[in-house]
């Protein structure tokens, strides 16, 4: 009988919602993860807010973790990476390397909810000299400062005059090899841009984009308010070029809709980088012999199948998967708790 | 005790999830569908093939019921609408109104999955001439011929040469009061626009559209197939007025990525129309008094607690939530499952 019956691996959104959702359903779990604390990428990548409620990112996940630290069911291992298994499920060893050393435990099931990385805007295309000039930086870098409650030129720690966002870097780029759409930066730009002119009122806020992909009621909650409320200016465009001039960076491109070059000077340029999967959710496709396109964990059935892997008794939730929101991390952290206890207790498993 | 541990309202992809669920977890389910019989939208409306993998709509959806059918703890009643309820849950009476006259029920929580209906192009905007010309359809009309295995004018009978959708209708519309995105139609769009290729080698399909939302992989497994195989052509532009022109209709507007007029004459215009709350999801708001935000029933928690609503004890799965793809239906499904299993574990309740 193993220690424990769900093993979810990855301790963000989804891997938080997964492992409440099956001690809430009675079943034991260990919850591994590979950072010294949970909360995954809003709390690592030090978010300042969420989308698209806006709500303080620490204490929307600090809430969650909450709810699962003191659930006698569930037993938290941070700092902790899965290296090995062996077994099929429900009777697997998975071997762990945490701060005490190894160790090999058991478990009737699994969760993988490894998640994604962000784009490295040096690593794969040259073209916006990211690693080049001080005052190019990411959504990334923006959500740090956001957080510390600022928004500066970092080559000159002062109030920008002028900034702008490109989307689509490292996402819609078959050059490069990511050929999907991340889903959440079109959102995430226009939040950061919100929250920008709120700082500082003074401060001209562009987005270059392709399409704005702001579906369901992020339309109404996010893009209408960013326009009307906040005049962020959204320019339908293609930028081909960051240069230099001064101590400004010059923006060169096209602006699609008025069908002329534009090149703009910018004090902040902050680059819309996308998803990738993450070395876990990479680690993890191998390890479970888990197949995968563009390496993001496959889940079998297509849309009416989201989180069934083709292993049985191993699950996939949330940007392991592919492109995620955080309600999409969250319905699939939950349908792949429902999912690993109903194969735990087909399989006549339960540890209470 | 309740007959009833969980009444699942509806019988669409969400649904059809949500029961599985529950009864994989080993609670019993009472199912209730109005229509006649299971699989909802894709089966009533006729769909052809499912976005994105153009699976067969008919074969999925009697896949995610013929799963469900055969097991003893799950109790369809089609034809059968809830009309009144008392108490709370866990101990809830619910009446139903079946072919056998009306009874009541006792559940001890409820899934609402009563999803969407399709936004009629005639009653709130005449612009369009859905009602006047014979060959201005729309997306579901298209289903259904598509799902017949041909595409033709209306008028005639006969294989169009030129036809086009116009996106976003009743959608991103604040005059008519829809300002939300309705997130699947684009996706929809493209498909369509692939099988009419498929079926009509010689027929060019155009699709004007204020921004493609083609989000994760959609982007790579449609939209640039459509472009590149199938030769769609896509033209960024706001579609004013669609008049007659002896027998064709007439689609005018602006080209905003040429930024000029367009005046083009089509066999076939196919209005993209989006999703409102469907009437059953309405008055579910109403009975279980459930906060709605444009007739939608509202999660509480925002993105991060997707199905859980104000209500203890009454979860929401699919498009009843807002608009919703199949992913989004069958993760919240899942979910909605989990939640509700816990909740019964929670209050000691359980029939098995």
């Amino acid at each position: 009988m193993p220690e424990s019956n769900v093993l979810v691996i990855g301790g963000g959104p989804a891997g938080l919602e997964a492992a409440r959702g099956v001690a809430d359903l009675g079943y034991r779990v260990k919850l591994v993860e590979k950072a010294e604390q949970l909360g995954g990428m809003p709390i690592l990548a030090d978010y300042a807010a969420l989308t698209p409620n806006m709500v303080n990112a620490e204490e929307a996940m600090g809430e969650m973790v909450q709810r699962i630290e003191n659930d006698e069911l569930i037993d938290i291992c941070t700092s902790t990476e899965v290296i090995g298994v062996s077994g099929s499920s429900p009777e697997l060893q998975v071997s762990l390397k945490g701060p005490g050393g190894e160790e090999d435990v058991q478990a009737g099931s699994v969760i993988v909810a490894t998640g994604f990385q962000h784009f490295d805007p040096g690593k794969e295309t040259q073209m916006y000299g990211y690693y080049e000039f001080d005052d190019v930086i990411t959504l990334v870098d923006t959500e740090k400062m956001l957080k510390a409650g600022k928004f500066v030129r970092p080559s000159t720690g002062e109030a920008p005059k002028q900034v702008c966002f490109i989307q689509c870097v490292g996402s819609r780029d078959r050059q490069i090899g990511n050929p999907w759409c991340s889903k959440v930066c079109c959102g995430i730009a226009t939040k950061e841009a919100i929250e920008i002119r709120r700082l500082l009122p003074d401060c001209r806020v562009f987005i270059f984009y392709i399409d704005m992909r702001m579906y369901g009621f992020w339309e109404d909650e996010i893009y209408w308010q960013a326009q009307e409320k906040y005049k962020v200016n959204f320019i339908r465009g293609i930028v081909t070029e960051i240069t230099k001039r001064g101590d400004q960076v010059v923006v060169k491109g096209e602006d699609t809709t008025m069908g002329r070059p534009v090149e703009v000077p910018m004090d902040v340029v902050i680059l819309s980088v996308g998803m990738e999967p993450s070395e876990g959710t990479t680690k993890m496709a191998e390890l479970f012999q888990l197949p995968s396109t563009h390496g993001f964990i496959e889940s079998i059935g297509g849309a009416l199948n989201t989180v069934v892997t083709s292993v049985p008794g191993i699950f996939v939730a949330g940007a392991a998967a592919g492109p995620a929101d955080l309600e999409d991390s969250v319905s699939m952290g939950g349908a792949a708790a429902m999912k690993a206890a109903a194969f735990l207790r087909k399989a006549n498993l339960r540890v209470a």
